[in-house]
């Protein structure tokens, strides 16, 4: 990778033009990156949070709030007792799966050294979910030494865009 | 995804057990994070991040230390002058680049509200790789409402474990 890399880089020293730190802002910080987690396993409501997170009352009111102002949670009334609050993940929220599957699926691989339990798998036929790859926008799978920067202005433009596919 | 995961959850208020707090230990800390994503780029002598990334010398020996500690970078006497170091991504640093890219398509699609310059592009073709999404051991995309968590007991042993891809 390092060869072609090179050639062209990202600015090294900036990270506002990177979308990384943003995404680490919202999950990086461990009582955040909790809540969503327990968001992603189906958990509402704010007595619920406090209950299976063994969290202090103060610190989840916080952080539901900063995931709220984030736009990755929204507070919803709750279908069957309006005057109950839901803390729902948005699209946006929704949307951060993939790369909590894929860290997460890394720390399997290299970090834990036992395999986890219970096992994430796909609803259709019962079967473990696959290790997350890198794809080209044909669907190849693509190695890190197979990747390159380009310049935006130098894709020409009757090329085909990436395929943004629906995932949520 | 609410219904299906409420079945079956993973112990929401214990992190030992889930993978993804450690990749966020490695990744989670901005400095770590920018060291990482310069040795992504090519980035191989102290010297080289120090003034790419505009990094105190002290921060920079800290972080690389831990990095190497962590089994992420390795030290690595230079082929062309034997007294000189370089830090060089392991194969479980190179392995974090699919949760690296991931968080950053997050970001670009959701935070940035701009399109990134340049732009990640598969070799082979020089087209911008595709969203990075959660597949099925069959290669299917698996959406957030077809997740299941399955007791590792109860998936049966005659079924085919997931297919690692090699990605690196």
């Amino acid at each position: 990778m390092r060869g072609r890399m090179e050639k062209l880089r990202e600015p090294l020293s900036c990270v506002a033009s990177c979308g990384l730190p943003l995404a680490l802002e919202v999950m990086g910080e461990r009582w955040s990156f909790m809540i969503l987690r327990a968001a992603f396993n189906g958990v509402r409501h704010f007595e619920e949070f406090l209950e299976e997170l063994g969290i202090a009352r103060n610190i989840l009111s916080n952080r539901l709030a900063r995931l709220v102002e984030g736009g990755i949670l929204e507070r919803e009334h709750c279908s069957d007792d309006r005057r109950r609050i839901e803390y729902c993940l948005t699209s946006k929220g929704h949307d951060l799966l993939p790369a909590m599957l894929a860290l997460r699926q890394w720390g399997e691989k290299w970090a834990l050294g036992v395999p986890c339990n219970p096992v994430l798998c796909d609803a259709r036929d019962g079967l473990p979910i696959a290790q997350i790859t890198i794809r080209a926008h044909d669907d190849r799978i693509v190695k890190p030494g197979e990747l390159i920067w380009r310049d935006r202005a130098t894709i020409v433009e009757d090329q085909p865009e990436t395929p943004l596919r629906a995932v949520i």
